[in-house]
């Protein structure tokens, strides 16, 4: 009987609520194969913050450490709300950050996927979505200007400044390279390559590496796209992607667009893979203003289940399983707020009711 | 007898094309009004290399420089050809940068509006159009990335890095407030703040200027969106949004998405807005891909010109006259072929055809 460490670290605002129905699914999982899962749960983000004074605290930090696998729940507060903490306790500079650079899960993947059958949930025409949206974007994690310096003062002219770097070395690049050249192969094998090097020297930098990487994967594809031209794509054409590679800012602008064209942020799960720890969550915020309301979007955190099965437990079946299953409750013609608008057609179900349809489908 | 001195700098790819249309249009303006325009062409970006060794030659200089107002047309290679040039003069390096260096031109105005009655043009469904998209994104233009110091080497791990530096004084952000408050009072008194606050010190300083401005509008109702949150948002529901300020990098990205929610880059047009002189470009590349073959949509260097007529010589009146123009071009159901694919019901002409209906219109 195999066993696995969990920690659960159900985060803040629509955390506790999507969390709870994840649980519920990883039980199911749990009951019919050879497996247990031991399930720790611990604070993390503004809830730790108000409870210790410290939003990645020491105890929370022994659970992750000692953990196999961390699934995490959104964190953060409203833009009102964050202003009360200081800055570098906010949950995203207190908590989030720390816990990438700890693990350095310096690759992100996040799909951006939806079936042909379910189009409607999506605010571009079906004719764009054609026969469905399947991509993924593997993002460099932690490195670029959300890990660089930053030096903030009163330059000699009087006035506040803010200085910060955005630095990548080769062997940065090369990991995440390499992640996504794995992962092209095994799939359409065909890579954007994202970036933006006619102004960024990062960038440029960026491109080498992936040339040469390239030359160890001579079956993939790879194609390049500026940044910019790659969110007019995402918009007008997005079935021409299948892997698409880049930056850890550029990442994060890219997959919430991804969010956008899918319908709606909850549809977004996502793997963060580091050599020795793996932690799972959701793309999206805390979303504090709908919190506790029981009308969030799980999906995004099932799935993050689902992605820990297959990379860090090696389920890969049921993971697929978990997959199909939320596939099924929607092809049921049930969905969440988010995604059951009226006039939709689609009836609308609580929270709970999600998780205990995927639940019955398993 | 009003006398203006317009530099033309027809660009690379489809530059002189779209630009042809430009002019046609200028030419019935200057006809029918009390208003000489002196077109002063002058060789500019990858073409300008070629020619001349130097993507923004001195003799081009001295002509902005005399120049009352500046259009421009796209500048760019393609990426493979783009290799052949050294880095530093590849046109974006080595003439666009220059350019906007040198006239600072710090306010850069992207409209992105699109009225109901072409909502068929958009990938989104006509009810995410509603009543019709109508922002303009205040992109500033000058600082960040794109202008901060490079360092490129090899660290003492033997690897090769870059660093590059994003760098925003108080007094850089408080010029661009100051024009997206302005603009938003003179509109819907609404105004998006765009930053990342919870990741860059940068955008700290940029919400708290923000803010300070903002005490000078009392008028104007200021909604805060993180960067990743707003290309959701422009997807989901960008009717919501009116005016929407920004960094350089986010404005490069976000401002594309927005031609992608249009329908194409090709419907783009922007102003570049310095202290003392201003100049006018569609925000899309040069398409070498389509170059030469008379395709190419003239919309963005057509607006670009409406644009320079209300900003550089008080022409407001004849501005929307330009504008209501080319949308009745398109309310007689043609177009260029980037908005007229096969079983849209849009007829398809060429850009010069488009010009040609434009200035019958006029
Ligand atoms: C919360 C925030 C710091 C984070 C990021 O910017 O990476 C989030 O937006 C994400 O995409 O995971
Ligand atoms: C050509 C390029 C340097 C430029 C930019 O990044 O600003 C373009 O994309 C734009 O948006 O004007």
């Amino acid at each position: 009987m195999k066993h696995y460490k969990i920690a659960v670290l159900a985060g803040d605002g629509i955390g506790p609520e999507i969390t709870h129905e994840a649980l519920k699914v990883l039980k199911v999982i749990e009951e019919r194969n050879d497996v247990t899962f031991e399930l720790m749960p611990a604070s993390f983000g503004a809830c730790a913050y108000f409870e210790t004074g410290d939003a990645f605290p020491q105890a929370t930090i022994d659970i992750c450490d000692q953990a196999d696998a961390i699934l995490k729940g959104p964190i953060g507060l409203s833009h009102e709300e964050a202003k009360k903490i200081p800055i570098d306790q906010q949950p995203e500079r207190g908590a989030l950050l720390p816990m990438r650079r700890r693990y350095n899960t310096y690759a992100n993947f996040r799909p951006v996927s939806l079936p042909k059958s379910l189009a409607h949930f999506s605010p571009l025409k079906p004719e764009i979505i054609g026969e469905g949206i399947d991509l993924i974007i593997v993002r460099e994690l932690v490195g670029g200007l959300y890990f660089g310096e930053k030096e903030m003062g009163v330059n000699d002219k009087g006035l506040r400044y803010v200085r910060e770097t955005l630095e990548y070395d080769e062997e940065q690049i090369r990991r995440i390279m390499h992640e996504a050249f794995k992962l092209a192969s095994k799939r359409r094998k065909l890579l954007h390559n994202i970036h933006k090097s006619n102004v960024l020297k990062s960038s440029v930098l960026w491109n080498e590496v992936m040339e040469e990487v390239a030359k160890e994967y001579p079956d993939v594809k790879v194609v390049n796209f500026l940044v910019d031209a790659a969110a007019t794509a995402l918009c007008l054409n997005p079935t021409q992607f299948d892997v698409m590679v880049m930056e850890n800012m550029f990442g994060d602008i890219l997959s919430d667009q991804g969010g956008g064209i899918l319908g709606s942020l909850g549809l977004m799960p996502s793997a963060c893979i580091g050599p020795d720890k793996a932690y799972y969550e959701p793309s999206h915020g805390s979303a504090p203003d709908i919190a506790g309301k029981n009308i969030a979007n799980p999906y995004s955190m099932i799935g993050s289940v689902a992605m820990m099965l297959e990379n860090s437990f090696d389920m890969a079946a049921e993971a697929k399983n978990v997959w199909d299953a939320m596939q099924g409750v929607f092809g049921d013609g049930y969905s969440t707020a988010d995604l059951s608008k009226p006039g939709s057609g689609v009836k609308m179900i609580s929270t709970e009711q999600f998780g205990d349809k995927v639940v019955e489908k398993l």
